[in-house]
């Protein structure tokens, strides 16, 4: 029944009230591949390139879900393409919804997934029993040297990764050859004085030549991993900087919230989930139920599910739940999310007297959530 | 009044029922910043780096407009980090609409605009005192062979500019080395032939590395302009290429649209009329009105103003309506919009029985409305 020259993207949709659910389906498949009315589609190319309604059902009032293929053909080989083919121009109508993608292991194979994934950033932080902590430097304002010395309260106090906060640019406060060389010292030290693995992974996005310079000035001064606003760059960038690397690739998810809204657009499991892990994120961040941002812990669920799903030959990706984690919970949300999983805790950590004090009790925390 | 270390982003507002607007105003200042509750930043960082409510004011019921002055200091000098300021944290949020930005002539020159502008495109094609046809070659599927009979036929007919579809990548119908030369080939035949200037425009879009290869195959095969779906790619590859190239660089919104709900995200008229311009782009696609997707008039004449109005020493971009526009049509809509247009049309010229005959109609109906 499957058709190995094409794969299936499932949307929701939502029909306006003068336009029929399969008025709306059909035009997905056109809007998507040929870009031309049906009447002007030459007929070998209609059989061929448009995308197929291969289901269409309600599910709900005023919702239905269709199942459209697409053929491997109108993709390529491209990543880029492939976040063309299934939303480009869709994106600018409304009622439609990504929801799922029955990804075929050509394109799987293609685009290639995490070069370290969950094993390679255990082998990396030494850390096989239980989940990570992870915390960000800052606030942007503070000095290099500032913003070192919470590199090395926290990895004094056994935080796993000590991650650039992502607003951490290349700013006149702490600039980013000046803030790589002093952060990633302090962390060496503590490594060096007990025995640790704390890895720090300053931010490299930047626009693309800067940050490929910035991932192989990180690579220079002994950093395992880098951040990347993968949206920011361009998911592809991912791919760039596995290839050409070799770090761990910690994601976040900056620009990626107006994709995420019930009735339009991308879910953020299929986003950050899947997609995110097929670039090359080997640790994906994700804002976590009872944060500052409003995703359900059911969709939190959903994405750990996503990036620790077997997929093909695809290595495996942390979830990163940032936002909502305290140290006094901590252990709670390492027992509910499983241990492969990244705590990424801020606010929480930062409104302790002591950093290095709060970071052990975090530890701690994952320890005994064991 | 205006400190010139700072620069204010206007956004809309709408709070929650438990909120206060002054709230949410000022949880913007932090959260796209410094990422810290109030509490626990940093005095001289909560004076300097913390964006600021400078005014906030209701304008509608349940809606608030605010201006948050940031400081330049917060951004650095990368069009990514930009990015991140205005939106990219709050893009998870909701209720917030970046709706202006009072750019400071700092951060305009850094970013440096188009490469080309309305002169520069205008001097390539010839076009002077008329707006400007385009149309795109498709549907995918086709041979390189048969787009490059569709460029020769619209090059024929006096389309300006003819583009690659924003889903032509490299796919196996039709991969980008052969499309390329063959298309390219086409109209230098034509322009040889009848004197005139038609430029052909290929579509670059890629994952990077590619990209770059893709757009100097395009200089070295005589193309004076290339396409770029420029928020896939990561909207700094506008000035990447710009750099590289000097090629004119004509954009394309797919993925945008997720943003311009009315409710949350950035208005299109600052996205693709400011941004885009601001990274790079000598001409800027949108989605017409009266076409498949809901842009209101007044929006594309927004739009259109962003682009061409004068902002420091920035060159003007053309803005390219598509969608809407027949041949029949197109008169108007030159009138409407005025010379400084780019016409793209597709669906309506596919629809003619004689493609060079349809587009000589269009480009003699954009000469009756000069």
């Amino acid at each position: 029944m499957s058709d190995p020259n094409r794969f299936t993207a499932i949307y929701e949709i939502r029909p306006c009230a003068d336009e029929s659910a399969e008025a709306r389906a059909r035009d997905i498949t056109l809007e998507q591949t040929v870009e031309l009315p049906a009447a002007v589609v030459p007929e070998e190319i209609a059989a061929t390139m448009v995308g197929r309604v291969e289901t269409l059902e309600p599910i709900d009032t005023g919702v239905w879900q269709t199942r459209i293929s697409y053929p491997l053909a109108a993709v390529g080989d491209e990543l880029t393409q492939l976040l063309n083919v299934l939303f480009g121009n869709i994106s600018l109508k409304h009622g439609i919804r990504l929801v799922d993608v029955e990804w075929p292991e050509a394109l799987l194979a293609t685009f290639g997934g995490p070069g370290c994934g969950i094993s390679g950033i255990r082998a990396l932080t030494g850390v096989h029993d239980r989940a990570l902590v992870a915390t960000a430097i800052k606030p942007m304002g503070l000095s290099a040297r500032d913003l070192a010395a919470h590199c090395h309260a926290f990895a004094l106090g056994g935080v796993d990764i000590v991650k650039d906060d992502h607003g951490l640019a290349n700013q006149p406060s702490a600039p980013f050859d000046e803030r790589l060389l002093r952060c990633q010292a302090a962390v060496t030290d503590v490594n060096a004085a007990e025995g640790g693995s704390v890895q720090y992974f300053p931010n490299v996005t930047a626009p693309w030549p800067t940050m490929m310079a910035r991932a192989e000035a990180a690579r220079s001064a002994g950093c395992r991993g880098v951040l990347v606003n993968a949206w920011v760059t361009g998911v592809d960038a991912l791919s760039a900087l596995r290839e050409e690397f070799g770090l761990a690739l910690m994601a976040h998810p900056a620009l990626t919230g107006t994709y995420f809204r019930p009735d339009h657009g991308i879910t953020a499991d299929v986003l950050l989930g899947d997609i995110f892990r097929m670039a090359g994120a080997d640790a994906v961040i994700y804002p976590n139920h009872g944060g500052r941002f409003g995703f359900s812990r059911a969709l939190c669920e959903r994405i750990n599910d996503r990036l620790r799903r077997p997929l093909a030959g695809l290595r495996t990706a942390l979830p990163v739940p940032g936002g909502g984690i305290s140290v006094d919970s901590a252990g709670d949300w390492a027992r509910r999310y499983g241990r492969d999983t990244v705590l990424l805790i801020g606010g929480s950590l930062y409104a302790q007297q002591d950093l290095a004090a709060g970071a052990r009790r975090l530890n701690e925390a994952t320890r005994q959530a064991r």
